[in-house]
C-alpha cells in the first residue's frame, strides 16, 4: 500500500518478519497520527499485538498467527520433535485465546499445526513450516488482488460505494478486501466516490480506511455512523462493499459492529450489499450466525476515544466523551443474514451460499 | 430535573431569565463534564446559544428564541410602537437564522410577534409578551408532564427502551419528550431499562441522556450508535422512543440524524417506534418531508470530539480523531417517513397522520 511520509510516497505491507525474527507490523492503535511499526519479539508479544488491535481485520490476524507460530518455532530450545510439537500446539492454544470472532485465526492455527511431521527432524519442520507460512502471506496477498479484479466488475464507471470499518491493505497484507475492488476500479479510471462510516467506537473507517483512501489519492467523506441511513436513503449511495469476520456455511456473516445496519438499509433501499473476503475467512464448522460468538469488549472503548490525538500528539492518551458512570454494552460485531447480502466477493468469484467445502 | 452538584441534589429547569434579564441556561457544550450556566445578554449572545448549540432541542430552541424577544424588547430605547415592532421583527428575524430544522423556533417566533398590538403602548406590549412568554415556557413543561402521562401508557411494567439524541429535560424546559414517559414509568416503579445511542458526532446521547438518566437514576447503557441494529435483531429492545425537530402533515419527521435507521430496524423487526412531541413541534405548513431542510453543519463536529474531556477537565479542547485531509459530510438531522411511525406521544394523545389544524 502507499503511504504517504514526509511528502515521500513509500510502499508498505501491513505486516513482515526482520532478519532478527521480530514480527514488524503497522501499528493500527496509533494511526492516522503516528505512523510506527510495533515490533513483537515473543509469542506473548505476538498475542498482545492482536488482542490490543495493534494488528486487526480477520485475513491479517491469521497472517499474524501464522508468523506467530513460525516465529515461536525459531524460539524452540527442546531437542525432541515430541517437544517441538506440544511447543507448537502451546503456542496455538494462546493465539486462539486471543479474540473469539475472526474465523481466519482459527483456520490458520490449524492449517500451520496439522503440516508438523513427527516423522521428521526438527529442522525439517521448520523449513516446512517456512514455506507455509511465505505461502500464506502471499496467497492473502493474491487473493486480494483477484477480490480486486472480480469486484471490479460489479463497478459501473461511475460509483458511490460506502463501506465501514477498515477492510482495506491494513486488515490484510496488502490490498485489502472490501478497498480491493475500490482500488481496482480506481486504477482503471473509474470515477469513484467513497463513503467511509467512521466506525465507533474504535473508528476504523475515520482512522485506517479514510487513511488508506487518502494516501491512494481516492476521492471519499468520512461520515458518523448515524449518517448512512440518511444517504442511502437519498439514493446517494450505488453499492456498499464490506469486509467480514466470519462466514457461515448458509452465508449468514459476522463483521465489524453496524454492519447488520448497513444491510438493512440496503434491503430497505434496493441498494446491493456485497461481501469481500478470501477463502480464509468461510467457516467450514460453522452452519449459521446461531453458532458464532460475538466478542464484547470493555465499555472504555465506548466511554472514551481511544487513539484521540492531533497532528502533533505523538502520544495520544484516554478522553471521556460520555458520562461518567453511565454502563456500556460494547459488542464488537454483529451477524449479518445470508438473506441481506447480494453477493460474497471471492477469489473464486462471486459466489451465493451454501457453501460447501 | 435532578442534578448532582457536589453529591446534593438540586433542582433546575433547563432555561430562565434571572432579574437583571440575562437568560440563563445550562450549558449543554459542556455537559457532563462541567455544570456551567451560559448567560446571553443581548439578541446576539441568545442568537449564538442557540447557533453554537449552548441550548439544542427543538422545543428549548422555541422557548429559547421566546425569552430573546422578551429580552430584546426591555432592550427598546426607541419612543414609537411602530418603531418597537420593528425592533422585534429584526430580532425574530436574527433569531429565525441561527438554525433551519426545529420548527419550534419559527412556531414560536411567529406565535409572539402577531401578538404585537399597535394600538397598544409600548409598555402594554412589554406586559402582553411577559404573560406570553410565561404562556409558552408554561406550556412547553405541561405539555412534557402529559407526554410523560401518556406515553407512559404504552410502556410495560418491565421494558428496554432505546432512544437516541436527547429528547430530555434538556431539550425541553423540564422532564423531555422521549424521556418523559421514561421518567414517569419510572416513577410508577416499572422495571425500565434505556439503551442510549451516543449519537455521533456530538454525543448528545452520550453526553446529556445519559447524564439525565444517571442524574435521575434510572438503569441505562450507553451504546455506539451502530449497536442498534444488533440489539435490536436480538430481540432486546421492546420499544424505541425519540423526540422531533420537526413533524409534517402527513406524519413524515425531521429529526436528529440516526432517528431513520433505528425507524427502519423498528419495521424490519416488528418493534414500535414512537415519536414523542409537543404541539410546537408540528409544521402546519409542512406536507411531507421533501419539504423539509437539512441543515449541514461544519465538518469540524465529525472530525473532532467536541466535548472530549476527563473528569478533571474543565475545559474540553477539539480532538482529531480522523484522518487529516479527508473530507466530512455532516448532516445534523434526517428524515423519517410516517410510515416507519408507530404513533406520535402528544399531549394530546397518541396521534396518527394525516394531521389538521
Amino acid at each position: 500500500m502507499k503511504v504517504k511520509i514526509n511528502n515521500q510516497i513509500e510502499n508498505y505491507q501491513s505486516i513482515w518478519m526482520d532478519k532478527e525474527k521480530n514480527i514488524c507490523a503497522i501499528d493500527q492503535r496509533k494511526l492516522p497520527f503516528s505512523f510506527e511499526i510495533f515490533k513483537a519479539k515473543s509469542i506473548n508479544e505476538t498475542c498482545f499485538a492482536i488482542k490490543d488491535m495493534v494488528v486487526r481485520g480477520a485475513p491479517l490476524i491469521g497472517v499474524t498467527a501464522a508468523y506467530g507460530l513460525l516465529q515461536n518455532a525459531y524460539s524452540f530450545k527442546g531437542t525432541t520433535i515430541i517437544d517441538f510439537k506440544e511447543h507448537q500446539i502451546t503456542a496455538g492454544t494462546l493465539l486462539s485465546k486471543t479474540r473469539p470472532t475472526a474465523v481466519d485465526l482459527f483456520n490458520t492455527i490449524e492449517q500451520i499445526l496439522k503440516k508438523i511431521d513427527t516423522s521428521l527432524s526438527i529442522k525439517e519442520n521448520i523449513n516446512l513450516l517456512e514455506l507455509e507460512v511465505r505461502k500464506i502471506v502471499q496467497t492473502t496477498i493474491d487473493e486480494c488482488l483477484l477480490i480486486g479484479k472480480i469486484g471490479n466488475e460489479i463497478i459501473p464507471e461511475k460509483c458511490k460505494i460506502m463501506t465501514i470499518c477498515n477492510a482495506g491493505a491494513l486488515a490484510t497484507v496488502d490490498y485489502g478486501t472490501a478497498l480491493a475492488p475500490i482500488r481496482t476500479a480506481f486504477e482503471k479510471g473509474k470515477d469513484i466516490t467513497v463513503y467511509v462510516n467512521e466506525t465507533r467506537p474504535r473508528l476504523q473507517g475515520g482512522r485506517l480506511t479514510a487513511w488508506e483512501l487518502y494516501n491512494e489519492e481516492i476521492e471519499h467523506y468520512i461520515i458518523a455512523d448515524n449518517v448512512a441511513g440518511y444517504l442511502i436513503q437519498q439514493g446517494k449511495v450505488d453499492l456498499v462493499i464490506t469486509g467480514a469476520d466470519r462466514i457461515a456455511l448458509n452465508g449468514d456473516t459476522a463483521n465489524k459492529i453496524g454492519t447488520y445496519i448497513l444491510s438493512v438499509l440496503c434491503k430497505e433501499h434496493k441498494v446491493p450489499f456485497y461481501i469481500a473476503a478470501p477463502n480464509s475467512t468461510f467457516d467450514r464448522r460453522t452452519k449459521s450466525a446461531k453458532e458464532i460468538i460475538i466478542e464484547e469488549r470493555d465499555g472504555m472503548e465506548v466511554r472514551t476515544v481511544l487513539a484521540v490525538g492531533s497532528e502533533n500528539d505523538k502520544n495520544p492518551k484516554r478522553k471521556y466523551i460520555h458520562n461518567i458512570g453511565s454502563k456500556n454494552l460494547n459488542p464488537a460485531f454483529d451477524l449479518t443474514p445470508a438473506e441481506n447480502i447480494t453477493g460474497f466477493i471471492t477469489p473464486k468469484g462471486i459466489v451465493h451460499p451454501p457453501f460447501e467445502f
